[in-house]
């Protein structure tokens, strides 16, 4: 059996592109390891479009409900290798083989490790990249969150309620979140924040005791027992760099049509070369990958 | 006063925009004649992800409440003029003028007019651009539907539960909707479809009476009381041609980052080059121009 469309990924690229490609009664799959993609670590989301205030988890619940009305297989797996043979794509998961006419990457992405001392060891012990998920063990406790960004702001945010004393240890010279984020943050008792910063050491015991810094080339130390790494993200896309062109940061080369380098082969969302990562942005992009596919289709 | 950022229009565009222009806390107005854009006129929306089926009405309302929290200007006015002064855009509205730095276009569409005899003349009186608006008027009435994309079907789907008869004519040979709309139009036994069809004229009295089309070169004649025109939306640019590039549709031509030819404009949504006129599609673009009007005013 060969599918029209086989879809890569279910974040909110990847579910859009699912309910334009249902729209238009396709013959599809989606192959997904999990559903929702990264949006399951965001613990509040305030600008996805319609909804004022809501979890990751909840909108993931909405969008899975949404899904839930259109007929389509989906296999819960991880895609391991894509070949072409006379112009059908064979995606080989962990335990199956399928064919298909066209394909959506919507792979997304995965938190970018800091490679410090300790950041390993530590893991699970003190160490996390998912305040979303680790953030309420945290409760009277001293932490310590690494980078300047949204994400690390969103982390902040959701730490005042929990923890007792908030570090922020950020590289660069100035903050790159959105000012409301950035506001909130400053302005509350608990946080103190460490501009052009580089950590240097994650040190402990069993778990995380403290962090060591480096600030315009004085060492400092703070007694934590939590550290939380929002740095950014890697684009998941090692497996198609011989399928598609990469750029230089490892994302999807697309065009505004969301095709690659490869006829038949559309991305959409994070993993490509778009450099806004929003929830919404990568909803509109998995519309336009399904909808360009359904034009491939079309044509052939 | 010269604001940092214009927005033009409030649909699904204009206010993703202004979501995300009150989070990176611009100082910002939107210009805007009505709240929601062509969104009103739809009756129901099932592709927008995060909600399985809702009104254009309510997802406006939604997303009226979204935009509530946030602290910017709104001039409800219609734009007459932008002129530029010292790399300042000044923009004219019916009462006011205002000033800005950067500007966002999401003026969107209105619907195109078919030009046919009668059209004019029994406008109100039985035709009408709007099924949502006026298709509650025609219960157990015969009525035409003229076009044959997602919004003729979409006016058919709200029309079976009202009207008596439906002829939907449609000028093409092959009909562009979504299939999963068409299987349902076609199945429903008040539905009579005429594909390769033109319609040439609205008669009547006082009120519409019927249409006249032609099928293959044969002329048919239909008594109908309602007559839907659903043959696309023309974009509402034309007082920015002189200010932005518009391609042979008299679309606003962007590049992937909703730039325009002129620096420091900006274009989201239907009114621009973007093939795929979707409310998820134009929420992305409308993220990804503030987004990029941020990044545009940090380097001035």
């Amino acid at each position: 059996m060969v599918y029209e469309l086989i879809i890569i990924g279910a974040g909110p690229a990847g579910i859009t592109a699912a309910i334009y490609a249902a729209r238009k009664r396709l013959n599809f799959l989606v192959i997904t390891r999990v559903i929702g993609g990264q949006l399951m670590n965001n613990a509040f989301i305030e600008n996805y479009t319609g909804y004022q205030e809501i979890s990751g988890a909840e909108l993931v619940s909405k969008f899975e409900e949404h899904l839930k009305e259109f007929k389509f297989d989906l296999e819960m797996d991880e895609v391991i290798n894509i070949s072409i043979k006379n112009d059908i794509f064979q995606v080989r998961t962990k335990s199956n083989d399928f064919k298909s006419k066209t394909l959506i990457i919507a792979a997304g992405t995965s938190p970018r490790k800091l490679n410090v001392k300790g950041e390993e060891e530590f893991l699970n012990r003190g160490v996390t990249y998912c305040a979303t998920c680790d953030g309420p063990l945290f409760l009277e406790k001293d932490v310590a969150i690494i980078g300047g960004g949204n994400s690390a702001f969103e982390t902040a945010i959701q730490l005042m309620a929990i923890a007792n004393k908030i570090y922020m240890i950020d590289i660069a010279e100035d903050l790159i979140g959105d000012k409301i984020l950035i506001d909130k943050v400053r302005a509350h008792a608990k946080v103190e924040i460490f501009s052009s910063s580089s950590l240097k050491a994650i040190k402990g015991d069993k778990f995380v005791e403290k962090i060591e810094f480096e600030q315009k080339g004085q060492i400092k130390i703070k007694n934590v027992q939590g550290v939380f790494i929002e740095i950014g993200y890697i684009p998941q896309t090692s497996i198609f760099k011989d399928l598609v062109e990469l750029n230089a940061k490892d994302e999807i080369i697309t065009d505004r049509f969301k095709k690659t380098s490869r006829p038949g082969v559309f991305a959409a969302g994070d993993c490509t070369d778009i450099p806004f990562k929003q929830i919404i942005i990568s909803g509109g992009e998995g519309a336009v990958a399904a909808l360009s596919a359904f034009q491939f289709l079309s044509k052939i």
